[in-house]
């Protein structure tokens, strides 16, 4: 199949990996509106390839935005910098790319290898990562697959640039943390070198068409008369396997969060909007890693946890949710990739520093309370 | 003249290169020590050649301990460490280096070339960017001189490596700190490429002889009745037409130190041995950078301070002061490149956010409390 995104699709593909972004992934509607201007000012056609397409020693770079997206919001997308952060690679390297993929299939971070192949004519692999957003170098299923992200670079909006190699994918982390802080935590990213043989191994597929199909639900699920119903009976329809759980419907009533770190962290408390009253708590590092109900968690990282609008269905990414916002919590599991011992130590709440004993959202929100 | 070095010849580069540290550019007698290790093991041969005696597009390159002092003095010299920096950025630029000279004729980051040269055959240039050591990368003669520091390289002990090319000097040092805490502030620093043009406009020539004709006058002052005034006669013969005033011969009575924002911060209190019980303090960021008597200064960076051991008149580097401990403070006039007012706004009082107003130590010192 090949499919030439208009920018219809693109819209489509923003507002699903919105939702699929568990609150993270950086701002959509700036990387969109980058993507309505480069698509009018005549950018190239950009063509969508499965994995499987990709040749065995063809070259595959992953670009993508990396900070925190609290800061991302404010600031206006800059192309130069994007293209800057991938020449800077290619010449470290002193091999250019030939197609280019996601890190994360979440927020605006799901449409940067837009960005940058309508500016480069470069194809984009549909797929990502890790099938949802997180907030760390390391937390993919590249580096669980041994896809090392060195060596990689970064560029910020003056166009100073860094290349690292380091000795693992969390030190790798580490580095570019402490550089991002230091670009004012709104650089893009070009890691993840890997061969197409390689990606075949490690890519989680068909991630942009599933993105895509959840931004159309999203669409459909506002235009009908129960939003929220028609939003969860369309995700169960599009990701057959995946546990959907409605969560709450509910209302923020307390909201706590700071920039530390070079993250967007913190939490926010809901109520309950029916008789019941029930006390809910999402805690977030740039997306949001878990939700407990009275005190008893009910999805934990690696599994998703999607805040959205409860009058519009809309997705609502961690630095937008507002005191007294009406939201309603679904829980979605994760790609089974990040489901074993050796992933969860790297994407489990342990990993965030949450006490928090991970347990599949298909056991611990059938729980009662 | 050819001067091929023996591992006397860096013994007493090192003592001088510790004097004119001004109590920086990191430990001198771990820099030996490797020295000694190299030459031993059959190094190559270390040839100093004079800054006029480059070919017009030769490419030199700094090469330098990047931290705190404190930490580099308790870590082992690791050569694999230093040559992976200079690879690094002889791989991003695509050249190879001709020469290797010093950022700073100060401690044992005036050994640091003669280490790569002996493991790589390349010849040293005779003279350094500071005449003296300073703690940070924008203080140099070569970036006063229009040579940027970027690209630079930095590895750390686990071969983790940084290529960064920043937008000016400033910047770049901001980079590199960061950087540097995160590899432990004990980084090994390529940087400056020059051409052997660029090198004869922007070097401060023959400082590798003036630390070695300082070495030896530490030497001789050493053995004589009266090691201090030994030791100022010595230093006024080999530099004429700089200042030399001999500021204090005290004890130390309080000493505060921290390892703060990726430097060895601190100061130390003095009262002299004589009966007039003058109070001094001696302010340091990597370097001993202020001398106050009764809180007037008498000399400000980048005038040097000196601190020697008052009984053997050994230069003492900044992590080394202790309390209780006797010691003569000197100071030096600096080279004239970094008394312009430009060159003030860089390395003068108030780059280090210090309150004081510079003047040279020739009106200083001078003045009667």
């Amino acid at each position: 199949m090949k499919w030439t995104l208009e920018i219809e699709d693109v819209a489509r593909i923003a507002q699903g990996a919105t939702l699929l972004g568990a609150g993270g992934g950086g701002d959509p509607y700036i990387s969109l509106l980058a993507a309505r201007q480069i698509f009018d000012d005549g950018g190239r056609d950009v063509n969508v390839i499965a994995v499987d397409d990709l040749d065995d020693d063809a070259l595959i770079l992953t670009v993508a935005g990396f900070g925190a997206p609290t800061v991302g919001k404010e600031k206006l997308f800059d192309l130069d910098q994007l293209m800057h952060s991938l020449r800077t690679l290619e010449k470290y390297t002193g091999r250019k790319a030939d197609a280019l993929i996601a890190v994360e299939m979440g927020g605006g971070n799901a449409l940067v290898p837009i960005l940058a192949a309508a500016a480069s004519g470069l194809p984009v692999v549909n797929g990502d990562g890790m099938g949802r957003a997180f907030p760390e170098l390391q937390m993919t299923s590249y580096a669980l697959g041994g896809v090392s992200p060195s060596p990689f670079a970064m560029a910020d909006e003056h166009l100073n640039s860094i290349v690292c190699e380091a000795e693992n994918a969390k030190k790798g982390e580490a580095f570019a943390r402490i550089i991002a802080v230091e670009m004012g935590l709104h650089a893009f990213l070009t890691a993840y070198a890997m061969t197409g043989a390689q990606a075949r191994d490690v890519v989680i597929p068909d991630t942009l068409t599933l993105a895509y199909k959840l931004g159309t639900t999203i669409e459909n699920a506002k235009s009908s008369g129960s939003p929220i119903a028609a939003l969860i009976q369309g995700i169960e329809t599009e990701v057959a396997g995946t546990e959907v759980v409605h969560l709450i419907d509910g209302k923020v009533t307390d909201l706590w969060r700071s920039t530390e770190k070079g993250f967007a962290i913190g939490w926010c408390d809901l109520v309950s909007v029916d008789d019941a009253g029930l006390q809910a708590r999402i805690e977030f590092q740039n997306e949001y890693l878990a939700f407990t109900l009275g005190g008893i968690p009910k999805v934990l990282t690696p599994d998703l946890i999607c805040l959205v609008d409860s009058e519009t269905a809309e997705p609502i990414p961690t630095p937008d949710v507002r005191y007294g916002q009406r939201v309603t919590a679904i829980g979605l599991s994760c790609n089974e990739v990040f489901r074993s011992e050796e992933a969860l130590e790297v994407v489990g709440p342990g990993a965030f520093d949450m006490e928090y004993t991970y347990a599949p959202i298909e056991e611990l929100a059938r729980l009662t309370n």
